[in-house]
């Protein structure tokens, strides 16, 4: 697969990707397929989360998912979360990417947006203008949306053996987060890249990484 | 002092006080001899404190006064701050003017405009931006500004045994922090309270729990 995907491909001079998709969808699999599949290819790929990513975010992901902070407001959880990014952005995503290596990131602003802004009714416009001085015009160059339906993303959350409290909301949360994601992916189609993921993780893994490299070229150019 | 200052005064349906002042200024002891002042008149008063106030809010301030966390950078710092201030206006502030009681806290929004938007540039329409969602709507009927020589703070901060992380910055960061408190002042003298704080402890004390309770009357009539 990978050599035919790659003919003497070269590395990009940095570059900024995103995975995203709602809890359950397969997205740590393929985070992890997609990382060997580029390193494959040549790229250094510097792989990180949100929220977290480097020591005082990973903090502040203790906090904000932490079960016992059930009395935690939305907008507290909505400040926590730009919190880590503002850090991330500036102590990982920017350094990585201007020493010319690919910044894989489980989770960027958009998770936000449809987690906050949608799922818990906070509003776009609220969580854009909190993020603003986050993001500070950081964004990737291409997102991966692991497309799964919410049932059988329920089935797998109910299966994890220890969900975090975001995981623990009901369904009408998580209905909310996709009609987010949905609404997103339709105001920037360019930068999405969403794929079926109710398939086998081998079948996932070969339309992201092609994609992506698809996408990594017109960067490039 | 006190049978003289409050002649029958019958205690208020609730009202938010909140006291600011550079590092240094005796906002601690203040602050201890108005609830002591307050509470003489039948005041019910609850003390409070930002960063911090609350579990969540407690936990935040430990990670953004932690002297470790030297690689903090601004834009995190201020998010943290308004994720404090969001979990106290909602779980502390709000549900003690609602059970009739005074709420005195030492700092407010006012600290993160001076000490984030001016002491660290990062600017007051920034700051106000994303602090909207966290105090919505939720300001002091009065603030007292405890005025005092920056000199002479800066010499009380070093003589301080243990100063935090925000202490210890330097003092052009503090003249700035001046400069913000009195543009905040300017732009709203009919909230603002300030008193000079080079004299004696129990002299600005009687100066703060007179105008004080003029300021109540007026919040109550």
């Amino acid at each position: 697969m990978i050599d035919i995907l790659c003919p003497g491909m070269q590395p990009p001079k940095g570059a900024f990707l995103s995975m995203e998709g709602m809890d359950g969808c397969g997205k740590t699999t393929q985070l992890n397929l997609l990382t060997r599949g580029l390193e494959q290819c040549g790229y250094e790929v510097v792989h990180s989360r949100e929220p977290g990513g480097c020591p005082i975010s990973e903090k502040i992901r203790e906090l904000v998912l932490d079960k016992n902070n059930i009395e935690m407001c939305m907008e507290t959880e909505a400040l926590l979360y730009a919190a880590s990014r503002a850090q991330h952005v500036r102590q990982v995503i920017r350094p990585t990417m201007a020493a010319g290596k690919l910044l894989l990131c489980d989770r960027f602003v958009d998770s936000s947006v449809a987690y906050q802004g949608a799922g818990r009714e906070l509003g776009t416009a609220l969580i854009s203008a909190i993020n603003a001085p986050a993001v500070d015009g950081t964004m990737p160059d291409a997102t991966v949306f692991l497309s799964i339906d919410r049932k059988e993303a329920l089935r797998r959350r109910c299966a994890a053996t220890d969900p975090d409290r975001i995981e623990l909301a009901g369904d009408d949360f998580h209905s909310r987060v996709e009609a987010g994601y949905h609404q997103l992916i339709d105001s920037d189609p360019r930068r999405w890249i969403v794929v079926d993921a109710s398939r086998t993780p081998e079948e996932i893994a070969d339309e992201v990484l092609t994609r992506v490299l698809d996408r990594l070229e017109e960067v490039e150019a």
